[in-house]
């Protein structure tokens, strides 16, 4: 049914099983993170209203994919849609729409894809996986929420073969009251401007502050607050030392010291107080997020986001949320794509039961049913053909463990293979259990060069 | 961020949390009963150029959402692409553009979102997920695997709360062979009409045979073809006793004879030879299947799928497949539409541990950091509000247990409660467990009137 020229779509990531392996590892894990810190599942449609994506989410109104149906008449009275370009923007309407129908503070993860029509580049997809939580409460949110959401994350990272990492944190009331307190008044122009310090440099940033209006003076207290990191509230000295007050630079303050003194109480080390932290995103109201790779900065973040005062609002009730979105697919787009991290086979089966003949195909499925009976995922050899062709069947898919079931002439029952090491047991399908590893593939990183 | 007015889209399904949880516990048996049974899981992007999808699948081609990049120029070169409509089109582009890195024969599961433009009506959609199961092979596919995939489906669908349920089951060389075998010419046409039955009737499917051209006895005769069921091979000397003779009908029904057979060994009752069931799309070239809920015939089938000699082929190549497709959005619109399935919480926590006061809330994070490395899924309470309070957060979830940490002053230690019948006992976080259904919303069915 298929005759034309295939080709792969720029953009569009696709896996092969055993990549889809490692994906649906990683998706186990933080869904499974997710869960035991008591977030609830939602999904919402990939489509929502044109007019409600556009002017959402700062730069990316030129990347909406638009969608119509093929067949529509000419002059159709549906609504113009488009595809989601995040989960934030769904999440919101979705508030509004079941706002009498939900528990508040609601706390929601979604994992889904989300489509962006920008050019595609190395670990960036026009087709992507993000993995969100979000708290949303009404009127007020309480700000313990702001420390919990990166350990939700940290916990989630901590379980995934992908390395040391650091979350550093900020708050956009740090950097605002500063300005304010250093005499700026475009506090937005600075912030675009700070924000590409690891990009440009701390001379072009300079440059970029003084054209803006500041002086020199000022452009160079801007680049020592973006310079204070601290792993612990040791920052918090650290810009009072560059003598800047500002009501608004207190409470941000006040605020980061929290969210670092959380983190460094349960999980020291991972949560790093990093004042250049900005997010491009305008709504961002509080404390902001990023997530690097220890090793690989220059792959950029891999889990962002922040406090919103107004997530959503219907006029007349406005939600405040705050929430942090794991990039899946750029993350697994670098890791499988460098070969970084591998699974051990490309099939979920631990056993492939062999077939004396076809004749005695019922025997082997009946081994089969048994064993899958008993949570050991098997699969059933597609021919009789001779043993060392039905064994390469097993060793080309990594499944570790080959199933003769007993001929029927013969006085020896079943026996199992680990065709890893050739070692050969006796066997009932009843009782046999393989290594607890060996049950599910193993996802492991590769030490790269 | 969200002023515009927030309307539902017509024919696009969403959960509220519990009716989520309802659909995550049967992806997840889903997923297991296909991982059990050894297919590996692929993902395909959501998109196909659109001269792919157009012309596959029968009427559906009006039915195509198309996709385009809002910002695209007039004059793009980009390939015109849309959302693909099922998950065998885009399997098929899968293993072509793959063939050279898959292990054949090579099974595989895809749970996705799809999307047709079609009118919305109860229990269809314009987005809805499906489950599908597909075995592929070169050049030739071993029948044995038309036995299979029923199997695996009838595992998955028998610990879901749905209740009993039928596999019907034909081939389609039984209908085409014996339509030969009576002196029609027309055979799709007639397995057209005749698939009708069900919603017309046999007198009107009788009048539209011989409007067709065919004569009174041959519509007869048509008619009583498609009478035939069985829960065993008997089906095989009912159709011998029509008279009919034809070498594609015999090889229908022994290969029928041979799905039945090993269906009957593993599973009885559950598939039924029934020679009515033609299904829609031309592709199909061997054994077909549908799937009801006894009780619920009104609602279509669940589960459909069959063989086709030539899945995908890039004209040298020729990949013979067989599959079946779990219309999971459909069955999960009526069943928690009408209220038939529930979930006992709408949320993962088991355990709401209850806070003292702001000052102790990092005790009480303590506490649900130690039952969350323990796996227990557990929510720390946004507010150190009064307990009753407390306590009413977790009752308006559902969750079963609210955790009580020591006071500071008090001689007590820990204590948990279950506040569905009021028992409190002393606990310990490193060592409390509660029963394994309650770790888990459990997903059961309501009996209905």
């Amino acid at each position: 049914m298929s005759n034309a020229k295939v080709t792969p779509i720029s953009g569009f990531l696709e896996f092969l099983p055993e990549g889809r392996i490692v994906e649906q590892h990683f998706l186990d894990v933080i869904r499974r993170t997710f869960e035991v810190h008591g977030f609830a599942s939602i999904e919402t449609r990939a489509v929502e209203p044109v007019e409600r994506l556009a002017g959402k989410g700062g730069d990316v109104d030129k990347e909406i994919y638009g969608v119509v149906r093929l067949s529509a008449p000419a002059e159709t009275t549906e609504a113009a849609l488009g595809l989601h370009f995040d989960l934030t923007v769904p999440f919101a309407r979705y508030v509004l729409e079941n706002a009498g129908k939900l528990a508040f503070p609601f706390k929601r993860y979604q994992i889904q894809k989300v489509w962006r029509g920008e050019r595609p580049q190395e670990g960036r997809y026009r087709e992507f996986t993000q993995c969100d939580i979000d708290v949303v409460d009404v009127g007020q949110l309480a700000a313990h929420f702001e420390a919990e959401m990166p350990l939700v994350v940290a916990d989630a990272f901590a379980q995934l073969p992908i390395g040391p990492f650091r979350i550093q944190v900020n708050n956009r009331k740090i950097p605002e009251g500063f300005y304010r307190g250093i005499g700026l008044t475009d506090i937005a122009g600075t912030l675009r401007i700070v924000d590409k310090l690891d990009k440009i440099g701390p001379e072009k940033v300079a440059v970029a502050l003084e054209e803006a209006g500041a002086t020199a003076e000022q452009a160079r207290q801007c680049l020592a607050l973006a310079g204070i990191q601290s792993q612990d509230e040791s920052f918090v000295d650290k810009v009072r030392a560059l003598g800047v007050h500002d009501p608004g630079l207190e409470q941000g303050l006040a605020e980061l010291a929290a969210v670092v003194r959380a983190g460094h109480a349960v999980r020291p080390g991972v949560l790093v107080a990093d004042l250049k932290i900005a997010r491009g995103l305008d709504y961002y109201t509080g404390t902001v997020y990023e997530t690097q790779l220890i090793g690989h900065e220059d792959w950029g973040s891999f889990c962002s986001g922040g406090r919103y005062d107004a997530l959503a609002s219907d006029g007349r009730t406005t939600y405040p949320g705050v929430g942090i979105s794991i990039g899946l697919s750029r993350l697994l787009g670098l890791l499988v794509g460098k070969g970084l991290v591998t699974a051990s086979r490309s099939t979920p089966a631990a056993v492939l039961v062999a077939v004396n003949s076809e004749e005695e195909r019922s025997a082997s499925m009946a081994v089969a049913a048994t064993l899958r009976g008993r949570g050991i995922p098997c699969d059933v050899a597609p021919s009789a053909a001779k043993f060392g062709k039905q064994i390469r069947y097993a060793q080309r898919r990594g499944i570790p463990y080959v199933w003769f079931p007993a001929a029927p002439a013969s006085e020896r029952g079943d026996s199992v293979k680990d065709i890893r090491c050739g070692t050969q047991v006796d066997a009932t399908a009843t009782t046999w259990m393989c290594p607890p590893e060996d049950l599910v593939p193993q996802v492991t990183a590769v030490s790269g060069d």
